[in-house]
């Protein structure tokens, strides 16, 4: 067998230790000061790259999957999405978790070295900067494009937009969510267009459901899903994949469904778990380096706080929450749509 | 032996669980109604109220320890509660990455019961604002007083008012720091007493350290730290406590500071795993709730959000960290100094 | 509407926080000893129970799932207990994350307290051997049957007994392996058969795979899935449920198949989580307690290491990752059988 | 200042991630094959690396610290090695919660790419042998010694032997507690001698607190602490050490006991953290791989089960626990003893 002819493979070598290993320079060694934090320092950040690198590599096999032009009901193709998905958020928990080694060097222990790294900072990430945007997130939301572009590299700058030019997840999942992929020209389509009976009586239960002081929803409700002239601007997800978004909400028991709430609920994961590693972030930056009036450091933080509330990639399907009916209140869906929500057997 | 004359304790019965595990009756239950994730919402918020009275215990002991007028330092109080904080820590890790165990209840299971519920509301945990209250968070620094109000009963209120009648944890921490409890009239004070030549020479210091545009920063130092009349209004800690917290901070490696070190470290974190938790409660609420405009669940997660900004108890001690400075500057202190600092052998 | 007139509900009478809040009476406050840590001791074990009893309500959902005669492939039952069974392992992680808590229990400050406490042990917890039950641990499986039986009261005895006479979830996912629920009378059903060219096929890649040194693994493999008449004996599974068990393994990416993976895969998950809290448990029993030789302590420790190792539920599910081929040696399936396992679109 | 004219310092080349971000290269991708989860796998594997050489770093610091003669009690010495063994749990804690990412990667997509990788192996990691054998393992303890043999290249197996020839820490802590190195020729020297009054009322306490059937713990108790002649042979700890770790435990309440007994609870907490660490590794080998009868994979998850349970190593540390009496029993200390377990004021 082919197998038993190849090149026997060696761990140090398949995982190219030499490099990794070796790659663990400290400035203050440079310098001839002691400071034996500054190992961690730099190991700390290697393993969020390294980490960061893996979630671009899942992004990119997500996309090239949301890509095609359509994508079978029957392909493994969202099941393995999903599952990407939810790996990715694995890492991010072990991003976030991660922090607290890094908490475990004191103030005192920072500032032996913290000069030397002068103008170095975390900011400088363009892999994060990457995974923002093959999320969705554009250049024109993010919070302080000024500080942006004075903290980058001119061709670090170009890196990222270029990531922003490509098809981002946020995109492709609007379009995927429009084009209802996994049923495209049967009933359901049929169920799902503005004026088809069931959004009229859905409508209706929502409306009952309101309490007198919380009318004005329902005419958010009609912007969001009905009427498309009202339909507010500068939105990412159009008025057709809101709609079939809540549907997959509301009738996620279908096995056809299940896959796509999956896939949704995935998604806000990840936003909640970005948001969470900037949380993380912000108190080791105060904890460990404090905040001077005047220099980058302040600045560092302030926009830490401001991307964690403002860099919500999939808020739109989030704000989708506010709008479900209890089960009870559901209208029933007819028996032919419900076959094609069905497995064949 | 005496103990073998006790009645024999039984793991049931000491653990009270006929009154535990008795407690759980689902509203859904009553009416009738299938909601098999109502058990989940109960049995998590008991679990939440179990840690919220061991934090509770654990910041009693805590303070019965700080209201002594005097402290040896060589008596076990300190060490004591460097170890009890450090607990309180580990429940509140618990405590958020419990979070993670509500989650999995989606929007639409909790609409089949969340209707039977109202108006209770979480925020109506009295033993939470009651730990707030005894770490030091006073009425008039709460965001919301008028929310407040109008969620609680009156009862209610009156407890937790009362409570932070009680001295927080915050007022004798500083009372702490400023009477220096572990080392009343020795040398140290002297050192530290604002015209001492160490304040001059570590001011002379810290300015040489700053930056142009950071010589705003000086004027800042002087008035948290050595000119009485320049004192903000409104502080929690005086500009003594302020002083004696810098220099634990910046000579804690002397063995008389290593305990005070790591007190006022563990307080910082407590403020920050508290900060968390709202911040993943404030997920949770938005995942399970969602917002509608005019209900009571949208301005419980605006409550939140502002909570999780605001609510910092010690936030005075985290911002001493500006102000520190690198080993190789510091002040070399006086030997007989040192000597106070250290153990008899 | 309706729930206008219901009487409001308020948090603390809904959580029967007198009752949740009043059940803590350390035994050293009755004797006049001075044991803070005794209310840790007691509270840590009164949120396990709530937690056990919050497993126990999921468990009996889904067992309720399993125990109908037939699941209907397009009903939400499957996804629904994969979500509960998820939901398990959360509760899990967080209990074996809980045991960090008790750790910050020094073994000198549980000896102010221990002797009070005897003979209770927390092998006492009778849900947590109802948990085991229900999951399919049966009786003559257990580790140390004498031990057992001298710790707990008759009545305890008689409850787990009975628990252990109820269908577990092991025999009813063997059941439902069995009759493969969820496509009863397909041509499905005929590839499955151990006589059917599918097997035929699939073994002689199996053998085809095998090294030289391995070829008893051959023998292994008909034992388990091929001839019935040298089917080892106290199995737990059935020929024809392993057979069903490996096919879900192997062809998962097709959509019927997506959810029985999750299924067993998430049963797998449970079986280790148990066992990493027993691990857990065992660390903290013998360092808070430690061990003398002749006590009822030591057994407890041992009986812990023994459980750990040999209290695994679906063992033999995990032992059929042995017997799979990679991807590109799998027979193809013939293309009804693919229809079968589809979307109706 | 000198700061002003270092050469900037920028994020990615002060990490050097043209090193670490580019040495991934899947054999999978070599040999024309799709194995999508094959990047997940070396990513991982190599931040395990980067986190052992921040482990081998920190134990490489606190080994130079207790090869000192002499370490200073007023010193920050073992306050030092106190904090950076605290890290290495931090670290360890997230090795150990990373594995759940390694768990994502399913049985089927291994498959796709296992083939490819032999013989390579975790078992070569050398920095992992290093860590163990810095700590105190001996090559005479380890398990599977032959294994170990045939899996290592020989030039492996010489840098192994090598760091096990160095003085461990186990070796040094040894020697560090039998000279007492925090207070040496004091009067606490003279009550830690064996037939100081101190042990002969220490011995008759724990006498009277040991039951009928538990006497044969006396025997022991001697062996291990008083006589040195009955001392058992093959103990990594002298019967010095032992009476001196065994004084720290019962009197760590004295300040200058406080870090003393930190560091022993921590190396324990190593140890603990390394074995659940292994207990985590052999599920996931066992998910992941499974094991057929023969090969080598067989081996390895034997090994680790054995590993798991023999490669403790401050065991002896651990057993102490069982020879520690409640806090009311313990002989009270002479006062000038007291006073030199003291601070100065």
């Amino acid at each position: 067998m082919e197998k038993k002819e190849r090149k026997p493979v060696y761990y140090s070598q398949y995982l190219q230790l030499d490099k990794i290993l070796n790659a663990q320079e400290p400035e203050s060694g440079k310098e001839g000061i002691r400071a034996d934090d500054e190992m961690l320092f730099i190991i700390i950040h290697q393993a969020y790259e390294l980490w960061f690198k893996q979630i671009l590599h899942e992004l990119n096999v997500i996309r090239a999957i949301f890509k095609q032009n359509n994508i079978s009901n029957n392909s493994p193709d969202v099941y393995n999405s999903v599952h990407r998905l939810k790996r990715v958020c694995k890492i991010l928990d072990v991003a976030v978790s991660q922090m607290s080694v890094l908490e475990t060097m004191t103030p005192l222990d920072f500032l032996d070295f913290r000069d030397l790294l002068r103008p170095a900072s975390g900011f400088q990430s363009i892999q994060f900067k990457m995974i923002e945007a093959s999320l969705g997130l554009q250049y024109n939301k993010r919070h302080g494009q000024n500080y942006y572009l004075s903290q980058l590299t001119e061709q670090d700058v170009a890196r990222v937009k270029q990531a922003e030019q490509e098809e981002s997840l946020l995109v492709l999942i609007n379009r995927w969510l429009e084009r209802m992929p996994f049923i495209k020209d049967g009933s359901y389509w049929k169920e799902v267009r503005s004026d088809a009976p069931f959004w009229q009586q859905y409508r209706a239960a929502y409306e009952s459901s309101l309490q007198d002081a919380e009318q004005v929803n329902l005419k958010t409700f009609d912007s969001l899903f009905l009427n498309e002239e009202a339909y507010p601007e500068g939105r990412s997800f159009s008025l057709d994949a809101n709609k079939n978004a809540l549907f997959i909400m509301l009738y996620r028991d279908h096995p056809l469904l299940h896959l796509p709430y999956e896939l949704l609920s995935t998604l806000l994961e990840i936003d909640e778990l970005l948001s969470l590693w900037r949380h993380r972030h912000i108190h080791m930056v105060q904890r460990t380096i404090g905040k001077r009036v005047g220099t980058g450091g302040s600045s560092g933080a302030e926009y830490l706080r401001n991307a964690a509330d403002s860099h919500y990639v999939f808020k739109e399907l989030a704000e989708l929450t506010s709008f479900l009916l209890p089960r009870h209140m559901l209208p029933e869906l007819p028996k032919d749509l419900i076959r094609d929500l069905s497995y064949t057997h």
